[in-house]
């Protein structure tokens, strides 16, 4: 017989980040991998010796040469014979940094659907080379360990949960998600919280529930493709708001469209960002937040890559400063934890209750069972050890695919640095054409995401999405010099 | 490491209904089912002797024994001491049935929403007496198997099935399904097939494909209240056509309404309807299908209750007269298999891949280990034999619920008496209002589905459903009696 955990035993399950979990050496690691990631510590410099590191971080020299070793394995730095460790040369000309997408007309009717699928159909050979795929490699997930929660959650499952869950969400998960809430500084009332059949519907249900047909919504320029579908299918007007590859969104030229234009509902994700992996810091997201709340316009925030942040500090969502539930933040467990399960939420605020009707009125409910395996994996399947090293992987992923982006592609090529997540976001030169450089890497055998598919007004004609969210091998480095080779004919 | 089954092993697979599977009692006891329902043997007849039966049909004493046990065990006869078997006195005065649903007035807009929801909200108390309800009971499924299926299903996916199985759906499952498709009849192309998050999905995004905000869509009257939910969400007006309790829709009327009004798309149950569990038989579907034909209006037919017919003959879909791909047909295992899986489809004829599109752009997909879990279970779960099982616990609790009102309710209340399905239709004395005796018997701890949650224009207000999926108990009876009084009361 399964038993209930007690309410005041709540204080001891896991939460999100908490960095006293970690072996001393690989918080160590981690402050030695923000200097690298912030250039305090150069490609090509020699990082501290074990000795003067030892002196001057006070930590023994075991734990250094621990968080070394580490930082060698996630390809972060190098030894070189009897010289010490140095900040891998990633690159001997770096490639720079995109500038902030252009203000745009006003308002655009989205016709992008067509597209964004003769696109995503190219993904199915399971041969390509993954660069246009949405998701990162399912080899950094952690499948079996699922599978087990699956078979212990789905025992555990009551005949009467099996069709009461359907309304009401399985009520161990919805206590777990709110308690990492209440970990990153949100404080949730169990009620705001819909469990969704992945982010997607989630994000619909928000878009849904806040608008009519005809109805303005902002978006960013650029935006996650499926945010042009779904405001295509609801026939939603978007207004693109310029975003800045590291700052995210521009404040006052989404003031000036508020002042101008009747906008119904903001869709923007304010941390790490798809395509861009730009990221809004606090007091930009408390800004947004208040700039929204005179205007009374509610925000949807897609926040499904907020557990995939580089470094210690997980970004903040800017329904953390919600104080009028006008905020609906989407989550998902499908790119940190679980894809294929399908099982997303919305701490919907004000709009709650509605979302939970829509929801009933479209699929009911997510499955059951995916609900109740993830409940139990994230009560006893060490959630957070799993997320570090999904984190590191990926940061050591993108700072191959960084270094090879500079050895293979024109130096004019500039690219972004996001802080997490599994995109870069690369600007070619004027003359490259994108829809055509997809076409001539999928004859090679490689997809990529082409910069049309990210705009309603099919802008960034010169620009691409690439994931770097898959193990780099020598595979991924032919494709890059391929990629360079047809980038430099044009 | 799990082998892909050779495409010609497929005709071993267990097909979904094969009377030879079926052990010759159990043959011989549905046929004597059969009399007993069709009123050949009527209630109080004694059924024949051993002897005569053995010698008149050409089966050992034996089987007869074997089945009239069987029979006794479903409640169906009943053994009195030295004088054989008899057809159990279901009443002293059966109820009569109701008569077919009137005309209407040509269209209206839907709002019974917020009703809907306020009755559902009623059935969240486990304490309740469920005739509200949905669902069976979940006592019911074969829960303790499918848990198995699951964790053998979830066990074999393979990481890259986890990502690429969202976009085509699980190919076992997808196979397993268009072969129960085959055996009914109907060659389905596999392409056809989409699967989705229930068939509640599946019907929302069947009618998003062929309809637009202020469309008319024809549908029954009475309907199954999701039904007028989903058309007030999508702003379409309905079109009610009158079902007879028996025969199902009333074609003359349809016909009249094709003509004289823009009709875009009909979504009909055309087996065992919601609420009044109504079947057409195959001529008048065939018809159906001719007509809807000439006009050129696609069929979205809910067919969720096909597994639950009583006797050993599958009613046709509707689908299978369909030479054009006009029909698109939804099914799901949440009524007769797996509630809370979540597991639908539709064979979407021409309009499959628009109905990929619209779900990748909605949900993306159906839970993928819910998905193997079924396709598991399909393969070696003994989905038919718990099919089996299930119809004659219902059929038996449908004939205790008939009887228990012949006793309770008013010598004028009409009832149908629905071949399938596990819904009762009561018309009671016209001075009877619902939706008062809705919360007169809620405050008794019973739940019952109020008649005008069933219509556009909140009509059938002296009628009500009720629900007989969980087995009979003397609860069952006394909340039956405590209706009745209620019942006599107005």
């Amino acid at each position: 017989m399964e038993r209930r955990q007690p309410v005041d035993s709540l204080v001891s399950v896991p939460v999100p980040v908490n960095p006293d979990k970690m072996k001393r050496y690989e918080k160590f690691a981690d402050e030695i991998a923000a200097l690298i990631r912030t250039g305090v510590l150069a490609p090509g410099q020699k990082v501290p010796s074990v000795r003067h590191a030892s002196r001057t971080y006070g930590v023994s020299p075991s734990t250094v040469f621990q968080a070394y070793y580490l930082l060698e394995s996630r390809g972060l730095i190098l030894a070189r014979a009897r010289s010490g460790y140095f900040v891998r040369e990633l690159a001997k000309r770096p490639l720079s940094e995109p500038g902030i997408s252009a203000r745009q007309a006003q308002t655009s009717a989205v016709d992008v659907s067509e597209l964004v699928f003769s696109v995503l159909g190219s993904l199915k050979d399971p041969d390509t080379v993954p660069f246009g795929s949405a998701f990162p490699s399912p080899d950094l997930f952690p499948l079996a360990r699922l599978a087990r929660s699956m078979a212990h959650g789905v025992r555990g499952l009551s005949p009467h949960a099996v069709i009461a869950d359907m309304t009401e969400g399985n009520a161990d998960l919805r206590r777990q998600i709110a308690l990492r809430y209440m970990v990153s500084g949100v404080m949730l009332p169990l009620e705001e919280l819909v469990i969704s059949t992945g982010a997607m519907e989630a994000l619909n249900l928000c878009l849904q529930c806040v608008t009519r047909p005809g109805d303005l919504v902002a978006i960013e320029a650029p935006a996650f493709y499926a945010t042009l579908q779904v405001l295509e299918r609801l026939e939603l007007k978007a207004v693109e708001i310029p975003v800045h590859p590291r700052e995210g969104i521009d404040l006052a030229s989404l003031e000036d469209s508020l002042r101008e234009l009747p906008i119904k509902a903001c869709w923007f994700m304010s941390s790490l960002q798809n395509p861009l992996g730009a990221s809004m810091d606090d007091d930009k997201k408390r800004a947004l937040y208040e700039l929204l709340q005179r205007h009374q316009v509610p925000l949807i925030e897609d926040d499904v890559y907020a557990e995939l942040y580089f470094g210690t500090q997980p970004p903040r969502p800017v329904k953390s400063f919600d104080r009028e539930g006008l905020v609906m933040h989407c989550g998902s467990f499908s790119k940190c934890l679980a894809p294929g399960y399908r099982i997303g939420w919305v701490a919907g605020g004000r709009y709650a209750e509605q979302i939970r009707r829509l929801k009933l009125m479209t699929t009911i409910s997510p499955s059951v069972p995916a609900q109740a395996a993830i409940a139990d994996y994230l009560q006893h399947g060490g959630y957070d050890r799993h997320l570090r090293k999904l984190r590191h992987a990926l940061e050591s992923q993108q700072a191959s695919m960084l270094a090879s982006a500079a050895r293979h592609f024109p130096a004019s090529t500039r690219v972004t640095r996001p802080s997490g997540g599994y995109f870069l976001w690369f600007e070619f030169p004027e003359q490259v054409d994108s829809l055509q450089l997809f076409q001539l890497a999928l004859a090679q055998g490689i997809s990529l995401a082409p910069g049309p598919i990210f705009s309603a007004t099919r802008r960034f004609r010169n620009c691409a999405r690439l994931n770097y969210g898959h193990p780099w091998d020598a595979q991924s480095e032919r494709a890059m010099e391929v990629l360079g080779r047809i980038i430099a004919s044009f």
